[in-house]
C-alpha cells in the first residue's frame, strides 16, 4: 500500500536491531485517515472472504482493528487481553505468547462467549515479526473452534520469519507494508514489491 | 445517551463491589456501530469546542477514541502508555496512576513530540470512578502545556466522586451514560436523568 509505504519512509524511524518506530502516526499517535484508508485497503484485499468478527491483541492493534471494522461492515472488534492474573473460571480460551520486545512470556485471553465456532474470523495487528502474537490469536480462534478467514498486518518485518511461515502454512497473510530490508545508520528502508 | 443506556441495561452484568462488566460490546468486544454513534454524541456535546487532538489511556479507551475522531474531522488520537519501563530520555511527559482494579501504581507516560502547547484536547475514556486515569491524563496534558477543552466518558459511576470532582474543579466532563446505582442482586441499575 504506497500510501503506508511513503508514511513510513517520511516518519518512520529505524532503530538498531531490527526496530522501526511508528509511533507518530500508527501506534501511540494514531493518524486516523491513513486508518481508515487501511481498513479499506483490507477489505479490498479480502473482499471475497465472509469475515463476520475481528480479532486482535491489545494494544496497538485496537485502533487499526475498529477503523477496518467498518469497511466489514461494521462487524464486531473482539481484542485479546494480556492477563495479568488468570481467572480460573473456565470461562476464558487462554494461550501464552513470548514477547521479545519485553523479554518474557504472557498470558493471553478472550472470552469463551465472544468467539465460537460459527464465527469467520479476521486477524489484524500493527506489526509482524516472528509472528508469536499471531500465533498466540490463532491458537485462540482453534480453540474456540472459528475459522480463520485471513490475517491483516498493517507492517511486516519480511527480514524476519513470522510472515512466511504463516503463508507456508497455509493462512492467507496480507501485509500493507513489507520491510525487507532497513539500514539504522542511513535510515533507508527497502520494501518488498507486493 | 439512550442507546447506551438501554445496552448496558440489555447486556451489561452487575457485580458485587460496584464492578460493571460491558466486556460484550464496549471493552472487550467492541460494537463498532454503538462505538460510531458515541462518537457522534461526543462531537454534539463538543461540538463548540475547538478540538484538535484526542487523548486516550490504553486500552480500553483506544477503540472509542478512534471512533470519535472521525466525528472530529479525523483528528489524531493520543494513547498514553501504561508503560513496563521508563526510558528516561527525557523525551515522555510521565505520571503516576493509580489502579484500583489491579491495586497498585503504574508509570503512564506521553511522548513529548504528541503534544504541545498548541493542541485542545478532548480526553476520552470507557470509565471513570475515582477519576484516577483521567487524574494522570489531566497532568500529562498540563505538563505538556496544551489546553484540556473536556472529558468525555462512555460510562461514569455516579455513586463514585471521579466526575463531579472534575466538574467542581471546571473541568468540562459529558458522560453519555451516569449510572447512579446498581444492585448485584437484582441486576436492576438506575441512571442519572442527563
Amino acid at each position: 500500500m504506497k500510501l503506508l509505504e511513503e508514511r513510513i519512509r517520511r516518519d518512520g524511524v529505524v532503530k538498531e536491531e531490527g526496530v522501526l518506530k511508528v509511533g507518530s502516526f500508527l501506534n501511540h499517535q494514531m493518524d486516523i485517515e491513513l486508518l481508515d484508508a487501511m481498513g479499506a485497503e483490507f477489505k479490498r484485499l479480502f473482499a471475497d472472504a465472509p469475515i463476520n468478527k475481528i480479532l486482535t491483541i491489545e494494544t496497538s492493534g485496537i485502533g487499526i482493528a475498529c477503523m477496518a471494522a467498518r469497511h466489514f461492515d461494521n462487524c464486531p472488534v473482539v481484542f485479546a487481553k494480556k492477563a495479568k492474573s488468570i481467572n480460573l473460571t473456565g470461562d476464558q480460551y487462554v494461550t501464552k505468547v513470548q514477547s521479545f520486545t519485553h523479554g518474557k512470556v504472557f498470558d493471553v485471553i478472550v472470552e469463551k462467549r465472544l468467539i465460537g465456532p460459527e464465527d469467520h474470523v479476521l486477524l489484524i495487528d500493527d506489526f509482524m515479526a516472528m509472528g508469536a502474537a499471531m500465533n498466540g490469536l490463532l491458537d485462540l480462534v482453534g480453540s474456540a473452534g472459528a475459522t480463520v478467514e485471513g490475517i491483516g498486518i498493517a507492517i511486516e518485518k519480511g527480514f524476519q520469519p513470522g510472515g512466511d511461515s504463516l503463508r507456508q502454512r497455509g493462512y492467507r497473510v496480507e501485509s500493507l507494508a513489507i520491510v525487507e530490508s532497513m539500514d539504522a545508520q542511513t535510515g533507508a528502508i527497502t520494501f518488498r514489491q507486493l
